[in-house]
């Protein structure tokens, strides 16, 4: 069998024992609470991690982009749902995603017009009106008058389901503790109920109702009234995602893989191919109390803590620097040798890898994953270029 | 003509002129100080881009991964210095870089041995050995016996060139003043003389000295003694390089081509579809006294700074957040429009992207370009998977 020791480094690993325990673990606190899960492929955007995440109740996905939508599509997924708002422009490339139900947000009346002067085509349009739920990132308050604006303006459009509302509690990430996270999980649900009581009283009835962040969703305790979570980082966890305990550090399944080039005992300094591209100049940790794992956190080859909380504590683009305030093992760690790198946030880290060498719990290569990344469409691309 | 109003959002763009601009600066330069220059591709990754920068008294260029030097290699490049130490275990796929004259930096005697026990290739090697001249990344001291013991060893495999001594005085960019810089350049090129001084009188006769980074080849004053000046991210510009007063703002030839996708009056917000993974997460401004630009600086389609200052003040996914303590150009930027945002650090930016779309001073679209991304082998890789 191959093994980690044999791949061309720096490379993304994916520990599939851990997706699945925490794929499980998230799929029964959906059940148990009596909600289905729409796993979000924004983070391993990988049609293999996919067919472990779905939830059978359910059947759908949600992703980030119209080139995850389109991967996704065309390797036979029938209910993708593109959770950012479209501008009118993106709708003719949307027209064309091959799947049964593809729907994704809107939140402009700009939007809604683009939409409806679109309804010749054939395509049936699956909407969800976005709500902000605190973010403010996008979306429409529950109580302003433009939601029922943009749904009467929906309304009108041939050939257009409006599925629901959605929204996504990013303020989340502010707070660190479940007991916060599940307070935010109540103002996620609370948004979208009024939301779907106003436009009910003015005359839409709208059913779907659709929240979701991996803390919201992982410790939430009342999701009465949603008809779906979303949440995606948690199928992989990170050090950030470990630190705010929606993750156990014990199931963080991404990893980099990495190889030693150089050492420097004068400043006790161990250099790694993978740098700021590699492993992302994402910093998200350096703000937790005690979670700093500057630009990564290393374990051996099989993945294990073995060397404590040693972690990247300097990037360059093709280079990390190993630094510690204790001496470094640089016996155990020769140039050649290979660590694994655990990163501060899964999704922008991934995001530089076409594919996941994928483990089975050690350095065992059990499987190769496919990943779809950028934004560009080779189809589209293409027509463009003749046109 | 094709104009970038109607390219798919979010894409890479880069105005030819400026690179020009950009490259003729650089090479005068050079010239003018009587060395040659080895741009160095790590930014742009693109041949078209490497064809508009190479030295017609030297043809060579810098890159910074095996995949890069695969990729220049294929497409005709004959010299290809790879400015990375190579682990052992890198050899084997450097030996088949089809490339007349292929580099790299060693600074172990790991690799040393390695190398030599490669010898039975049919390779010929062409090692740089890398000196640190006080970046503290990569490279021996000038005064380490480490040098002579690395130099011994590679002096004794067969079918092996030292090309000569190399370093990259990043601590450069510490400092942001023309003046300062100069004053790098100087201890950059001291510590190359003074390795291959050492180096001599150890009874090697070692010829190369290469040296540079952006700031310290465009300010260096006095480069006697080089046989090359390496550069890369001059070619292009950023803000950050903007602020150190490497590239003129109005040179900066790399943008984001965006679309607005929301607008939040209430917040004075206006939401593009240029997040994270779009602009990266690079935050190099941050630290400059005058030049904080956010996540990126926003201009018009055209790429001009008709808004001023205005900047991306955060970022998720794929969501950019542009705010201002002024009100912003709703009505100017309405959902659906058009910006180019200029980033932070072009070499992080430029990393998610396969192409760029070219224009030549406006929104036109003139060319289409190739990049190259990422560090698998689809060769090697085949190989592997079917080992």
């Amino acid at each position: 069998m191959k093994t980690l020791a044999e791949c061309a480094t720096p490379a993304l690993v994916l520990d599939r024992n851990k997706l699945q325990i925490n794929a499980k673990r998230m799929l029964d606190q959906c059940h148990r609470r009596g909600t289905r899960l729409r796993p979000h492929m924004k983070t391993l955007k990988s049609i293999e991690a996919a067919r472990y995440c779905i939830d059978p109740q359910h059947g759908g996905i949600a992703v980030s982009t119209l080139r995850e939508a389109e991967y996704f599509a065309a390797l036979g997924i029938t209910d993708i749902q593109l959770a950012v708002c479209l501008p009118p422009d993106k709708l003719l490339r949307a027209v064309r995603v091959p799947s049964r139900k593809f729907s994704f947000f809107v939140d402009s009346i700009a939007t809604a017009r683009a939409l409806a002067a679109l309804a010749a085509s054939d395509r049936h349009w699956n909407i969800w009106i976005e709500i902000d739920c605190g973010e403010h990132r996008t979306g429409v308050a529950p109580d302003d008058p433009l939601l029922l604006e943009i749904a009467h303006c929906l309304s009108s459009v041939r050939n257009l389901s409006i599925e629901g509302v959605a929204t996504h509690a990013g303020q989340a990430y502010a707070v660190h503790e479940p007991a916060a996270h599940a307070r935010i999980a109540e103002v996620e649900r609370a948004a979208l109920l009024e939301a779907r009581q106003r436009l009910l009283r003015g005359g839409c009835d709208v059913r779907g109702a659709s929240a979701g962040s991996t803390p919201t969703a992982a410790h939430g305790e009342n999701f009465d009234g949603l008809s779906e979570l979303r949440a995606g980082v948690y199928m992989v966890g990170d050090l950030f995602q470990a630190a705010i305990g929606t993750v156990p550090m014990a199931d963080v399944a991404l990893s980099v893989l990495a190889t030693v080039i150089s050492h420097n005992r004068r400043r006790n300094q161990i250099v790694i191919d993978a740098g700021g591209l590699a492993l992302s100049k994402d910093r998200s940790t350096a703000e937790l109390r005690d979670g700093d794992g500057g630009y990564g956190i290393v374990a051996d080859i099989e993945g294990q803590l073995s060397f404590g909380r040693m972690s990247v504590r300097d990037v360059h683009q093709e280079h990390g620097e190993i630094r510690s305030a204790t001496p470094l093992p640089f016996e155990r760690l020769p140039v050649g040798s290979r660590v694994r790198i655990f990163p501060n946030h899964a999704c922008m880290t991934a995001a530089m890898y076409d594919s996941y060498w994928v483990v089975a719990g050690g350095a065992g290569v059990v499987d190769r994953w496919s990943r779809v990344n950028g934004w560009s469409s080779p189809t589209v691309e293409q027509a463009m270029e003749s046109a």
